[in-house]
């Protein structure tokens, strides 16, 4: 029955790739995927297959029933972009200033829409029932998984399978974990209130550029100095906005950022102590400094008996030359919450391209091959399940 | 003679008002100043004196001819804005987002043309010639003097007068200074080049809103280590932008500012210090970062004599409270490159309002009966250089 | 057996006291340890135990043979002291300014001591032979362990075992674990080179204080921003000096500290990175950084069978409470030496007093009943060997 | 009468090397200078000239009447030196470890003793009275000079003078000014209290080197941010000592400097703001930082008329080459407490050597041939005064 699946996705692997670059140069920003869940409702639709669109905001859910009983497993892929300019030089390059999908997501809903129309076509020879979540906006929290969750689309799931293309790992590898494997995103705020005036006269003012840099600064510290160095931590001033004329000290700087952890504990400690580091810096500063602190996705925790179930599935996919343990990702996802409700792993496919650039890098692509390994380990997973 | 003049200047300050408040509601930025000049144009135009517009750009010069022989002097207004939001909960405050007359030009602006009006009307009673220069462009380098000087409007003038109402100068009070009065300019722009990525992995990128903090902080030194404490300098970042997603580690952040010196060796060493700063920077963070530097408006150097004659003038001004010398100023002006071509001089006329703020704040405004002040006071000294 | 072990340590749990108190008044720096190693020799002749000392520097080896054939289970303990100025009020005291036993040094030979007494005693009934390795210089690279092996402290040995009392782990808990537990640990110092001056003529010096604190802020950020947060690394400046008049700008400042890793890919980068803020940070000075990295212990990797089977003697000992999986530590060992040459396991005797401050701290205690069960596992392990 | 005085300090320059470098190789701290006092009384007692030992401490004051009534001059010097290491490669190079008269101390001494003596020698043909003040104690506030007053050593007085060798001005130069020539010179002491502990676990602790190199980068922003960039200002911090082992992070670090202004407003802003920067920053690092500032001396504030008398003295100096206006200095002199007392002037004697370094800098030395020129100056104005 596998060996059915991989031929029609094989079969379909030129469709997967016309729908990627399709996708690639429309991309939209989360909360904002009005084409592009559109553009997943018609397909569903022209198969004659169910699919319900709206689902806890823009999110599209397509329900696929075997002919015969059986578990309901669902199999989940993202669909929104980033607010980042396409500075890859390729025909396939978004079309809209300034936003691009930077983080494969456009990879995931092609695979899943081919695996999809596959299952679709082989319903009469299979059990249990299949429901595909294409979900927006899971870059930005408080992201659509848990509105769509609210909004019924694991209803009745027993299993939940999700995977990310991974521009760092190799192509045709596979890296699976139990126990947390993403980490606990949270954003935050900082607005530095200080006070403008005229460039060449400092002493009038409170500058809010040498404040904001003596935040980012002193804010490295709490990761070197304030977790223990066993714990894993990130913080990042992803962005820093002190946009004036050159002359002008400026009145005020925004910054924002995320912070990354894996224990509840840990999380807390960087939340209290970047209040405390704002806090003495307008103390210092004579400022006012707002600071507001996002408690994003929890930590992604695979359980231990998906996990070493889909492991297992992964070995047996051809054209897979290695699986192998993951390490921990600091990378957030919402794909946290339905694993706080039905059993189910995260995985990671390995799409490293000739020339590999990190996640959410301008120059960001990945090997599109990697869609058509990411189908069939998620197919197969979804047909053997059933007899598992 | 005078007399006869500040009558009609009294008889004008209302019109004053209603052209400096419908210039604030309207600012332009530097260079795009197309609808203030047609304004200009327009007043003297509806007067019959004969008015050249476009000279050097956007500049707008009109001529009142005297009865008699006699000296060419010249008067000057500059009129541009700044790209400031106006902050100002008044009813005159601009409609233009993002612009705003944060300096006082609106006033030099409504001044001046009252001025010129009165002297027009008197010209039958006068001598020698009087040259209005409304000067675009003051506000950013390389300025609107040099190019409308090239363009001939000091043709013929034998002295220059100009003034800068001033929002921390009390009103009633007339500052002048023989010598150096006011700093050279520059502007600076530095583009940190780093790599951008996830902002959960921060250890494949090259974090540029962390390495412009490192500069910003390092570039605080240079005045207060490198430069001789009984010198003055300034070094003002006045721009940091790093616009990015919140989880998005910057490829790049773009700095702007200005530097401020008197003295050709200072100027020369803030210069070298930066490049120093800028390029270890660089090598420690193992990145590319661009450093332009401008040379903008050189010192503006108030000629003796005539600034001994103004002085005089003023104190004979009524309503003028105090004639005092001036500190130097650390802002710049490109009155100086009138001041490198003709004798002259450019004072501060008082104008600090109930609640002032400095020159470039968002809410900067100014106490409006200053430019009645203003108006007397040049145009005494228009007046009586002719029988100097 | 172990009863009669167990027995002859309770018994002997005053003297160990009296032992570690005396100890702990009379510390001696690492490499310095002359009366020390002359008191652990004094004992054992006392006894008749044959004993050698200058093994490698200031170590001293004792060796007691069972009456039959057996196994060669070696015991290590560390007496050297640190610099730091005893800031405890208790009656044993530091009574060497400057120096204390600050890490436990002084309980690991005490209960060493008393446990060898004990097997010597019992040497009639017991297999095999024990070697009891008392080293030098554990808190200084590179250490003592290195040349006491090269000089034969390990000739015939089967097996090591070796504790740390531990002040920040709940007495009565022993914690274990295999693989990497303790870091390698390298030791940098730093010579600015700027030029000194007159305080209040910053501009004809390169001050050394500021170009130093430069260096500190941004060496931070290599474990903040250039290392996988996965990874752990510390990197620690512990000393910072610049003694001058208050008046006088340095000429120079020295920094040393300290960077602990686990894996040799990243003990590389640390270097590296080091190197490269050291260049950039003199470039941007204009000035000259001597940087030296010396490379300390390896990380300690504990032996899985042997750890294994210290667990379960371990969890046998009457009065340990519980037997729990480490986390690695950041600290560095040269224990580490020894695991490459011989199997064997290293093991935290958790010590945490009433009032518990961190090892290296001026206040740093420990409970001293953890001196007894620290004997009785280490015994107990020695004696089980036999008959594994 | 100034042509035999010339005559017979050019016979005495010989002797004033001799104990110039006999005072280099004896130097002595700042209230320790007991040798040096010694010397100096003896100096005088062996010339049969009345002199007071122990005037404020170390202080030695002699008297020389001439034969007529006249004016009383007082002529001062100073004679301690600083906790620098003299790095010079010269026969007369300190003997004392770590201690130096690097500024000139010396040679201030040697000038006033030969000129004492020739005075001396000319009493009989002299008008009114020279009181020779030899001040210990200048370099550490509170210093000698408020001491010494109240202990009388400016009674009777009319005018006084004082110099101060310059390594920086170029030889047969001598500089004055009018009004405020050297600044407010104060000191601070900063300790940070943080938290030590082992440096692999900096979360255990409150890094006081970190917290210390924060507060020097912020302390740096005082200058450049918060002063009128038309104000001269200074903050230094001289000494930074967090001396620790290696491998431990620090508990304290002890932070000393000095500030220099002229005016009060911006002396009172230095400290307010510094004790801002300081609470900012234990505020944002949770722990307790001692701040103590130290008004030491006011400005030195010349008077107009002694100026401008001295000036034309120096312009008949045989040797002088130029006498020109000073630019104020930022170092601090209790010259200023004098000033505040009788009327008189400090000006500047040029001693650049072949290869120059600034005052305080471990290799200073000045051009001995200057000192003959500091005499014959103070000289000639003490003996002008009386027929001024």
């Amino acid at each position: 029955m596998n060996e059915r699946l991989f031929e029609k996705l094989d079969l379909a692997y030129e469709d997967m790739i016309v729908i990627r670059r399709h996708l690639h140069m429309h991309p939209e920003l989360s909360f904002h995927e009005v084409k592009t869940a559109k553009f997943i409702h018609d397909f569903y639709a022209d198969l004659g297959v169910s699919v319900q669109t709206g689902v806890g905001g823009n999110g599209v859910v397509a329900r696929v029933k075997g002919a015969r009983p059986g578990k309901t497993v669902a199999l989940r892929a993202d669909f929104d972009a980033l607010p980042i300019q396409d500075e890859k030089d390729v025909p396939y390059k978004s079309t809209v200033p300034g936003v691009m999908h930077a983080c494969g997501h456009d990879g995931h809903t092609a695979a899943l829409l081919q695996l999809a129309k596959a299952i679709h076509e082989m319903r009469e020879e299979l059990a249990g029932e299949y429901v595909f979540i294409h979900q927006h906006a899971e870059e930005f929290a408080p992201g659509g998984a848990i509105s769509m969750i609210e909004d019924g689309c694991l209803d009745g799931v027993d299993v939940i399978f999700g995977t990310h293309l991974w521009s760092l790992i190799p192509h045709k590898t596979i890296e699976y974990l139990t126990g947390p494997v993403m980490a606990a995103a949270d954003r935050f705020e900082i607005t530095v209130q200080g006070a403008g005036g005229h460039g060449a006269a400092p002493h009038q003012t409170k500058d809010a550029v040498v404040i904001g840099a003596q935040l980012v600064m002193n804010l490295q510290q709490l990761v070197s100095r304030r977790v223990d160095p066993i714990e894993s931590s990130v913080l990042s001033v992803g962005s820093f906005i002190a946009d004036n004329a050159f002359n002008v000290i400026a009145d005020s700087a925004k910054l924002s950022g995320t912070v990354r952890t894996f224990s509840p504990e840990i999380r807390d400690l960087m939340e209290n102590e970047m209040k405390r580091v704002v806090d003495g810096t307008a103390l210092a500063n004579d400022c006012e400094i707002q600071f507001n602190y996002f408690r994003g996705y929890p930590a992604v925790v695979n359980h231990k008996e998906e996990t070493e179930f889909l492991k297992e599935v992964a070995e047996h996919i051809p054209g897979v030359d290695a699986v192998v343990e993951s390490k921990p990702q600091m990378g957030g996802e919402d794909f946290a919450y339905y694993l706080e409700k039905v059993p189910g792993t995260f995985f990671f496919t390995g799409a490293k391209p000739a020339e590999p650039y990190p996640h959410h890098h301008p120059k960001f692509d990945f090997e599109e091959h990697a869609m058509l390994l990411a189908a069939k380990t998620l197919g197969a997973a979804a047909l053997n399940y059933q007899t598992r």
